[in-house]
């Protein structure tokens, strides 16, 4: 059952049920979230995409999947990336052209434990066309090294901040930007870091206006969402 | 101390240190909460601005201080608006002119007990100069209600959902529309509900890739991040 | 001690009391929790109720102790299924015919790490003598796909709604059928899911009336009062 | 706009769009939610359903706003109740017979202070059409009163149980009936009771194979689906 | 350092200091908590004990440990019980005679996997010179099973009542007996069981009178407690 | 309905089953929870009581209800006595004497603020027929305070201590004495003490064996089951 | 009874037990914690404190309570001040010279609505004999206004950071000076501030390496432990 | 890019800005935390440190990477000390005197299970410079032993109390000395300890005015705060 009109179409694949439409529908087309699915799943999924022309990320690849699916589609000579901090697997199609961008994105993270997240968010503001940039252990408690990065992002259309035990990061960012911040809170940290839920409690408070919070260790929906807005600027 | 260079000045009003470069460094100019403040010390911040030109706003303000900032201004034929289904209270500067607007944003909400969050989100989107859709009473369990209403928001900037007891609300309008939706859980609700936390989690763990979230009874936070992204639609 | 009247008799059998009048009082026999038990205490019980024709349920069996009950029961010639998704153990009587079914279950799961506890829900309601539909990957992001399988389902005596990331599924679900859903949370996710707790805490709040809520991963439950109401319709 | 057909149709009234499909695609009409709207409101939606001969009902209707229903519909000759302990109004057809019901529901609560949340329960199934069994104070400490009690309600359809201190109860109850037994905490009790949570989370993990929970203090959506299930018995 | 008056002494053993006068002072000797003590320094003090005259008494001993222990102990001609389930190492004295005892203590369990639990509560209460009576598998949904075994323990002085998912046990047990009831809550469970906390607070909420709470999975404690009410029927 | 055999009687008053046979099972009769009850209920109740011979107590009675009862009861020349801080409410038998007690409690409090909790404790204590031993404001930060008290109760057959504040205290007390001590936590304090909870879990992981624990300001649970142990030591 | 050696003396006043060695062992004399303590206690505690020459202090005295003691200890001719806002109420010795000071503490807070518990910190502080500097409205969304006022306060001995909403502060604080920083969590907020327990978890994780913490709305605690650091410069 | 002036200059080491000006900013140079750093990554800092004199030191390092740490560094001649219980490594400068202390920290243990958080506030104290004083297993239960080591550590200029389930040893502790006490929370115990948080929320709430408290297992900060007031001592 294939059909495509109005965004409602769908594939039916038994367990999965690929939404066609999504692309039209939501401005980009579905991602695949790996945690739970089989390699041959993922697989499947990935070869319908493929035959279709689109252009395939899935999420939350560990390298044991990542291998399988390496495998298979070097063998039928497809052009892929599997980013293994991020643990992302893209496969691209014939067409896709990664220097031709619109939009910037900035992916500022807190400490080296939040690589993974941050990893991640980069990965999908890129699937998603944007240009990124990338800035590494800004701490607040030594707040020289924000300041004197702030020339390569205060230009960015998003910009995502990853922290796990410095809540305070995406306040200190907010302040500083004139576009919207997206706190990604991670589950690195020990103690009262509650997995997560003390950093996500504080970007929730955040005082600085222009900003916005996702799922702890989302990485993922935070480059979408910066995706979204960077993608907006050439309207 | 009052200077202005590079979006560092503030003017030093004693218990008020007043952030003047914020418009230079934020996209907008600060904006009073007004919880915990005086209406005197309101007026006298409301004063500094319209003094420089600044057009003023300010929320969590109840009707007692609204009256007494009322008869202030008005004596001083100062044009304003206050909203007090919003608590919000906008004074305007002579040179003011809502009708002309950049963007467009949408705030849906669930039930009629959502009003005062959604309120707030529209003033505050208004007065960051956007055009705002307000749709009201579409919650999930008359799922035909919100798609009879889908025609007029699916081309907006972004989309504000507010809910208290309908958490699965920006879920659902998030699979339908292709610009950043921004969450906004309220309080609103009984039992389990724990004061928005309840919404609050299922948004944060809504599986629409577009979906970010605000502090629960946010509207202010959801309608500014939502005017920053319109705003960049003109640039 | 085995005596059997008024529903009051049990069997005992040291470390376990095995409740005799069940079916009498509660419309089923009881069924066996695996957890913690050991295979050979399994094996005592599953005896027991052979012996005296009851038609026999384990939940929560692992591979090995399934393979345990499986070597012994085979050698006896009994007839059984395990479904390793599932994990639960079913001990037909000689007289049990699957085919003979009264009423119409549905099982609804929003994604395919949710399979196990769907899974464990549909065992259950087959083992309750209802007929079941199966329905698996409709989440709400994708809403057209739910509606297109409606059909299939609307109608059911009781629908059982398993979701771990989308809490939001039963609300919209229960938009559209006029029988009681059973919300099944599950602890799939990560961040904020909270393991499952957030999902519980989006259902317990649905604003569709018809919504009633068991524990997270309770597919058991689910499917047991499913099976009630079922039973109910040829009475 | 007022449409019917296939369950689509609504009523828009501006801050209210009245659901007029779900009776035919979930059993029985909508019911108003009356926390959060004013009297003028529910009157306008009560008129309206008036007009299309639809059997009212609104929940939270507190004291001050059912004297101004009360007032109004007496002056129009409507058929009405409100039950000041349930918090509950009914606006009757004409038509209305409420001595033909179908199913039995019973209502068993722990305690006096639980009364408001079980009254609540009551009304809803009344309404439903069911025929209601009304149990008081058979808190678990005091076994014996329970049993006495038993063979008022053992051939319901459906058994509601109402509880803020004895989360106990509908444990107790489920290992006596072989019908859904639907848990109803309530934020009645002292200290670590938390609002009902703990009600809330012994019934959740409640060992009675029958018992499926709804919210804290959900009087009505208890009645409401036992309201279904004791429906379906006359199909 | 080890004088010994006013129960004030204690043994000065570097990382460990052993406090002498608790018998004095407490009713009981000093009892080794084995979590994060090497078999060395566990060793170290039942020697010390031994020398003293003490019975000595260790808790969270596991198999490994247990075994340095016995082969120690069994070179010196000691006698000792390991007990593997309750993971509890008792040092006998000479003069131990464990068949006279003082006071009844009733220990009751919900289900086989709060077996640890129960079998520590049992070792501990013996340990304390009380006689026990040992009740498996009485769980609330099958309500004639606790009321068969009722005449075993209602003349015990405590009656300590384990229970993972059960936590309506205790409330039911205290509506029977005119001794305090002691509640162990056990980290058994799935779900909503949070580790213990559901049946926890389910306890503290007990509407029985006579029913005090102890930590989760605390069956020393319980045991200790009943020991001491026990002991003083002797008085 | 009133009969009176093997403890099973009770007394139907509508809205009110009074257990009778509480007395023969569980040691002591029937106590009142005032909350939630009208004045009239609880007066009807402690009439049956009267004409009964059984020595009535009623907790959480405000001093409105309080008023109602002295006026009724002093009409009929009943003894009473109403504890405004305790908020309990004694209605003597014509034998009722006071002086006659069996067994010894004390009542030691950490604060001032936490009187109202401990003055509950002590009058249902004195209701249980104990001698009562009472001691104010000994917090831990002051040591000597307690060091010079403990002379007072090192003899009590159980200690109550109740703190809201001083979740330490119960752990300081249970090292000074023999028997058992019951720790009621109180819903004083602020910040970080979450209504009792704090002190709550400060008590249940106490590391002194002889401490169980009472549900957040539950004195009359305390009083009670102190007086259960007082009173077994005459047997 | 009031006798004085080793830190161990206090007199006996039947509800309060005053600690008259707390500022030989301790630092400073006991401080009266006004909360659920009368007017009269509080001046029968003062007045024993002035008969021994105790420079006294009082926190958590509301209006009423003050006036009592106002115009009590006026026509006594004593000196004392009363901070409404702090809620602090002084009664200073004949001999105390509030300009002789020791040791420089800050009190920073981040917004007008901190100000009540950061001016308890700042009498506590003024009562152990500090000099204070008082920094007011410096969140974190303009960095430049704490920037500017760095060098009031650089070289404290110790820095009281008081925040509500902005649970970054004491972070970014902790980054500029090489003293300790005291964060205090403040109860103001709204939403998923949870009453201060946001902020408090944000300050628990704060990577400044300087920064501990004190309960919610502690501004007396805060206040307390910064005057014993300043205290010991002169040392 | 490494410049130092102002205390504004860092060295930027890709994944990692070390910040050289902390010693001079914040009274210590900056400390390593290891936990999701590579050795070689830690191995890169420790080389730049070494070359600029800075006496080096790590947390969290695992017994694994020290191997690679320990390998390397000997074979460069330097001195270094690991310590596998505190899991902290230390690099001397050649001019490191560990004899030459100023101040005096004591750091005080409840139990053995608690040393690994002791041994990392140890380490971190005598880093700092100070003198450091152990105390070990002076639980509150056994209330003579802490008195009889108070006379080790009542001259200190901080105590720093490290307790999982003695919760209460702060406030204890608190009583007796005139410094600032730090209290450190261990994720130790079971049951209700929740990983350590019913020990914080204990600290937080101590009624001992001169108790501040760090996160859960956080020995690091505690003996990095209880260095810095040690370091003013001799100023």
């Amino acid at each position: 059952m294939t059909n495509n009109q109005n965004g409602a179409s769908f594939a039916d694949m038994d367990e999965v049920q690929l939404d066609l439409g999504r692309c039209d529908r939501c401005g980009f087309s579905e991602v695949i979230y790996g945690e739970g699915k089989s390699a041959q799943t993922v697989l499947k999924i990935f070869r319908k995409m493929h035959e279709l022309g689109i252009d395939g990320f899935a999420t939350r690849i560990d390298a044991e999947k990542a291998d399988v699916l390496a495998k298979e589609l070097s063998a039928n000579d497809c052009r892929f990336r599997y980013n293994s901090t991020a643990r992302t697997f893209r496969l691209f199609t014939p067409q896709t052209d990664e220097t031709r961008t619109h939009g910037k994105v900035a992916v500022v993270s807190a400490g080296t434990s939040d690589a993974p997240v941050a990893e991640e968010a980069r990965e999908t503001a890129l699937w998603c066309g944007a240009d990124v940039v990338f800035v590494q252990d800004v701490g607040v408690a030594g707040p020289h090294r924000l300041q004197a990065k702030l020339p390569l992002f205060q230009d960015a259309d998003a910009v995502i901040v990853v922290a796990g035990m410095e809540g305070a990061l995406p306040s200190v960012v907010g302040g500083y930007v004139a576009c919207p911040v997206i706190a990604v809170p991670t589950s690195v940290g020990y103690g009262a870091s509650f997995g997560g839920l003390s950093a996500l409690l504080g970007m929730l408070n955040s005082c600085a206006s222009n900003v916005t919070v996702v799922n702890i260790d989302a990485g993922f929906k935070a480059g979408y969402v910066a995706g979204l807005i960077a993608k907006r600027r050439t309207h």
